[in-house]
C-alpha cells in the first residue's frame, strides 16, 4: 500500500483537503477542493439478475479502474461502505475480492471510518427523541400508534424486527409496537447519499415524516427541532472516504443505502468529488439492472444532475444457468443449455440500459467452475445480438484482466450519449410505477392492495406526488416473484404499500416480501474472524 | 492547537506508533512504542460527593497537568471518553471546560474515534449470536428466561429499558424479555478498560458469563465461540486515543465506563501509556472517592499493579452547600452555616483516601457564585485539620489556576507512600463487601436481599467469589440513600443482587435503585446543537 497522502496527491487533492485516518484512509473535505473546472465521464457497473453470493460487481468496478489506468487514464473509483451486518453474517466481506480489491481491505469491512456508526446513532437519537416528547407530555400530539420512524443497528439480527418497548410503568416511556432495521436501510442512509452539502444534508433531514398525530397530520424532523443534533453527529461522517486499489487506483467509498428499500449506490457527494478529481468515474448500483440502474440513472443521476456515460452490465456463467432454470446447488456443473435459457435473462437487461439511451457492454465474470463452452456460447451470442462483451478476470489478474472491458468502455464513451430518465417527476405516481414495470420490468402492468390506495390518497393530499419513485422489488427475478426467472413478461407488480421518504425525496413501493432487519445464517461468517497472535485480521475476505 | 504529530514527538512517542485521525486526533500503537525503562507517578482525582451537575472534576485533571507542565514536569493527562448519550440529555459536553480543556472538544464529544461504537457493536454482535443460537436449534440449551446479556446504545433512552423481542412468528426469533442498557454500562467497556493486551482482551471476553442452561450452568462467550470476532471488532478501539489540552499537554482519552455499575475510570491501557511516556501522569475516576477512588484502589491499581502516588479530592462550596441540606435551587445563595454543615462530608472523603494509605489534598475548585467568607471557612478548616488543600480557578485561569495545586502534589510525591488496596480478594465475598461499607462508606454494615443471598450461593458454588467487589451506589450520599446527606454513620447497605462480571474480574454489588439506562430531560441538550453556516459544531461545551 502507498502511504493515502501520495494516493491524494496523484489524485490531485490539495494537503489542506485531507484528514488522516491511519496511515491508508483519509477523509476528504470537499469545502477544501478547487472549483472544479471539468467534470469526469461516468461508467455505471450493474448486473444482471443475480445468484445470492453476487456476481462480483465490486470486483469489476476494481478491476476496471485499474484497467483504465493501465490504458493511460486518470482513472477513480466510488463505491458503497459495506454494513457490518452482512460482513458478520453470510458475506464475511465486501471490498472486491483476489487482485481487484480495495484496501485496507479489514478496516473497510470493520467499522471503515464510523460512517454508518454516526448513522446509526443519528437515526437512533431521533427515535429517542420521539419517545422522550411523548414520555414528557406529548405537546405535538404524536400518535404512539402511527410512529414510522423505526430503530436501527448495523447487525443481522431477526429478533429486533417486531418488539414492544416502553414497558416498565409509568417512568419507563410509553408501550409501543417498535421494530429495528438494519442501518443501511435507515432513511438517513438514503438522505446522506443524495445531499449535495451540509446545508442540504440538515434541510433533507428537517423534511423526514417520523410518524403522525392523532389527527393524522404528519409529524416531521423539523417539528420535534432535532435537525440541528443530527446534521452534527452526520458532520464528520458526511466527508468522502478515500483509499486505495491493490494497484494504486484512487477510490472514494462512501454511503451504503440498501438497494432493495433504498436507491442502493454511494454518496452523490463522493460521485461529484470523483467527477471533479478524476476523467473517469468507475461507480456501482446494488443488485441488477432493474433495480440499482434502474434507481441510480432515474434518482441519483437526475438529482446530480449527471448523465452515466457508459454501463457496464456483469453476468456470470453461474447467473445465467440459474436464470435458466438450475438449483444452486448445481450452477457448478457444465451445462450449455441452461446457459442457453437463461440468455434472456441478459437480453432483457440490454434492452433496459439502452432504454435509457445509454450504450451497454457486458463484463462476463469468469468463475473458476465456468467451462470454455459456456463462455463461448455467451460471448458468440452477444456478437450476434450487436452487444459489446469482454471476458474479464480481475480477481486472478487485478487491472490486467479487465483490459478487453476498458477499451469497450472507452469506444463508447467517445460516442455520443442520449441519456435520458425514464419518466417524468410530474406524472401522476400510478404512471411513474407503471412506466418502470413495462420498460424495465418487462410486466404488464401493476395492482394496487387497499392499503397502497389508502397510502396514495394520502401521499396526493400531501402534495408529495411529484417525487421519484424507488422500488422495493426482488432482485431475483425481474417480477415480484423470485421464482419467476428469464426474462418473465406475463406478470403484474403488486403494490402493497407506498411510503413516502420526504428526506430522501423519494417514494418507497414495496413489493413482495421485502426485508429490512436480515437474519444470521446457522453457521454466522463472524465464527471464522479472529486475530492472530500479532494482532492481525483473520476471517474476512 | 498543535499537529497532533507535534504532541507525540514532544511526548517521546515515536513516529511509527503515531496513528493520525484527522490532524488534531491520533491512536497510538502501543506495540511500537520503546520498552519502558521507568514508569512515572500516578495522580488520581476523585471528588467529594458531588451535585447532579458536577465538581469540574475533568476540569481540575486537566488544569493540574497543564499547571505541572508550566512548573517544569513532564506531564500526561489519562480521561475517560464522553459517553454520547449524556452529552445528547443533560451534559452538552465532557471534555473539560474553559481554559482547562482537551481538544478538539467537538470530536471528543461527538463519536471521537469510534471507540464506544466499536464497544456497542460488539455488544450487539453478541447479543444477535445468542438469539440467533436459540433460533438456529439452541444445541447450548440456552433458557431464553435466564439470559442476562443485554444488548446497548450509546443513547439516554428509556423506551428501550425493558422490552419484549422475538415478536412476529416462527421466523423472527424467540419471543423473550431485554432490555437495552447505555453502552458505557456493557461489560465490554469493564473489559475493554481492564485489559493489558490484544490478547488478554480476547481472554477475558471469552469469560463473560450471558447467561445458564435450563440445567443452570453457567454459559459463557467461549461456549459460543464469538471471542474471536468481538476482538476483532475492538481491535482498533484498543489504542489509546492522543489528544491536546489548551496548553499543549498530552492527553490519553480512552474507555469510559459507568462508575455506578461498572469500575468508572479509564482504560488500563492508556494509564499504562501514560506511565510510560510521562514522569506524572493525572487521571480521574468517576464521582466521589466512596464509588470511582475506592474501585480504582481496590480494582483497577490492584490489577494493574501499580500505586495512585497522591490523591487530589475536588470540592466545591455547591456541593458542601448540599451536603449541608441546602436545595439544589439555592445553591447560589452565600450561606456559611451550610458549608459548615456540609464540611464532615469533605472530612469523611478526606479519611477514605487515607485509609489506603495515600496522602490527599484538597481543590476547591471556585464557582462565581462563591462568596470569599465561605472559601475562607474551607481553607481555613482545611488549615486546622492538617488537611493541604488549594484553591483552584482552573477554568477561568488554565494552568495558572492550578500552581499551588500542582506545589502541593509535587510535595506529596517526594513523601513515602502506603498504598495498600483495602482488602484481600480471598476474603469471603461478605468479609469484602462489608469491610467497604464500614472503612469507605462510614456505615454500621450490610443486609443481603433473598435475591443476593441466592446469588451470593451460586457465585460461591461456582468458585467465582475470590473476585474483588464493584459496588453500585448513588453517588449522592456515603449511603445507598441519596438522602441522607453530609457523613451519615448509622446506616447499614442493602445488596440486592450481586451479579457476577467474569470477564471485567469483579463481582457487582447493586443496592438502591441503579440506572443502567439513563432517560432524556424535559429539554435535552440536542435540541441547543447545531452547525453553523461554516459547518462548525454549534451547542456543544
Amino acid at each position: 500500500m502507498q502511504p493515502i497522502g501520495d494516493i491524494a496527491a496523484n489524485a490531485g487533492i490539495p494537503e489542506e483537503a485531507v484528514e488522516r485516518y491511519g496511515r491508508y484512509k483519509a477523509k476528504i473535505d470537499v469545502t477544501k477542493l478547487p472549483v472544479a473546472k471539468s467534470f469526469g465521464k461516468v461508467v455505471l457497473v450493474t448486473a444482471t439478475s443475480p445468484t445470492p453470493a453476487g456476481e462480483g460487481k465490486s470486483t469489476v468496478t476494481v478491476g476496471l479502474a485499474d484497467a483504465l489506468a493501465r490504458l493511460g487514464q486518470k482513472s477513480m473509483i466510488a463505491l458503497r461502505e459495506p454494513s457490518l451486518g452482512p460482513v458478520m453474517g453470510v458475506k464475511g466481506g465486501a471490498a472486491g475480492g483476489g487482485y481487484a480489491q480495495v484496501l485496507p481491505m479489514e478496516e473497510i469491512n470493520l467499522h471503515f471510518n464510523g460512517d454508518i456508526h454516526a448513522i446509526t446513532t443519528a437515526n437512533n437519537a431521533l427515535s429517542a427523541m420521539i419517545d422522550n416528547h411523548i414520555h414528557q407530555g406529548n405537546v405535538l400530539q404524536i400518535d404512539p400508534r402511527r410512529i414510522t420512524w423505526k430503530r436501527v443497528l448495523d447487525m443481522n439480527d431477526r429478533a429486533l424486527r417486531h418488539i414492544t418497548i416502553g414497558l416498565g410503568g409509568p417512568g419507563q416511556g410509553i408501550p409501543r409496537e417498535d421494530g429495528f432495521d438494519i442501518t443501511v436501510a435507515s432513511e438517513i442512509m438514503a438522505v446522506f447519499c443524495l445531499a449535495t452539502s451540509l446545508t442540504d444534508l440538515k434541510e433533507r433531514l428537517s423534511e423526514m415524516v417520523i410518524g403522525y398525530t392523532y389527527g393524522r397530520e404528519a409529524i416531521t424532523v423539523r417539528d420535534l427541532g432535532v435537525q440541528g443534533a443530527l446534521t452534527l453527529l452526520l458532520k464528520e461522517a458526511f466527508k468522502p472516504n478515500l483509499v486505495q486499489t491493490i494497484e494504486g487506483t484512487p477510490a472514494l467509498i462512501h454511503g451504503g443505502p440498501f438497494a432493495n428499500i433504498a436507491h442502493g449506490c454511494n454518496s452523490l457527494i463522493a460521485t461529484n468529488t470523483a467527477r471533479q478529481l478524476a476523467d473517469i468515474v468507475v461507480t456501482e448500483a446494488g443488485f441488477g439492472s432493474d433495480l440499482g440502474a434502474e434507481k441510480f440513472m432515474d434518482i441519483k443521476a437526475r438529482k446530480g444532475g449527471f448523465s452515466p456515460d457508459a454501463v457496464v452490465v456483469v453476468t456470470t456463467i453461474r447467473a445465467l444457468k440459474m436464470q435458466g432454470g438450475i438449483a444452486k446447488s448445481d450452477l457448478g456443473e457444465t451445462n450449455v443449455q441452461a446457459v442457453q435459457s437463461g440468455i434472456v435473462n441478459l437480453q432483457k437487461h440490454v434492452e433496459t440500459i439502452r432504454a435509457f439511451g445509454v450504450q451497454p457492454v457486458i463484463a462476463l465474470n469468469r468463475f473458476i467452475t465456468d467451462s470454455q463452452a459456456e463462455l463461448d456460447f455467451v460471448l458468440h451470442w452477444c456478437e450476434e445480438n450487436g452487444v459489446r462483451a469482454a471476458l474479464t478476470d480481475v480477481w486472478g489478474l487485478g487491472g490486467a484482466g479487465g483490459e478487453q472491458l476498458a477499451k469497450h468502455v472507452l469506444e463508447i464513451l467517445e460516442e455520443p450519449n442520449d441519456f435520458a430518465p425514464l419518466y417524468d417527476v410530474e406524472q401522476p405516481v400510478i404512471d411513474k410505477i407503471t412506466t418502470i414495470v413495462q420498460k424495465v420490468y418487462g410486466g404488464k402492468g401493476i395492482v394496487l392492495t387497499d392499503k397502497a390506495r389508502k397510502d396514495l390518497l394520502q401521499i396526493e393530499q400531501n402534495g408529495w406526488g411529484i417525487l421519484p419513485i424507488c422500488m422495493a422489488k426482488t432482485q431475483y427475478s425481474f417480477s415480484d416473484d423470485p421464482k419467476k426467472l428469464g426474462r418473465p413478461d406475463d406478470f403484474t407488480i403488486t403494490i402493497r404499500e407506498i411510503i413516502p421518504k420526504l428526506g430522501a425525496g423519494f417514494l418507497v413501493c414495496l413489493t413482495g416480501d421485502i426485508m429490512t432487519m436480515p437474519g444470521l445464517p446457522k453457521t454466522p461468517a463472524a465464527l471464522n474472524m479472529d486475530i492472530d497472535s500479532d494482532g492481525n485480521a483473520v476471517g474476512l475476505m
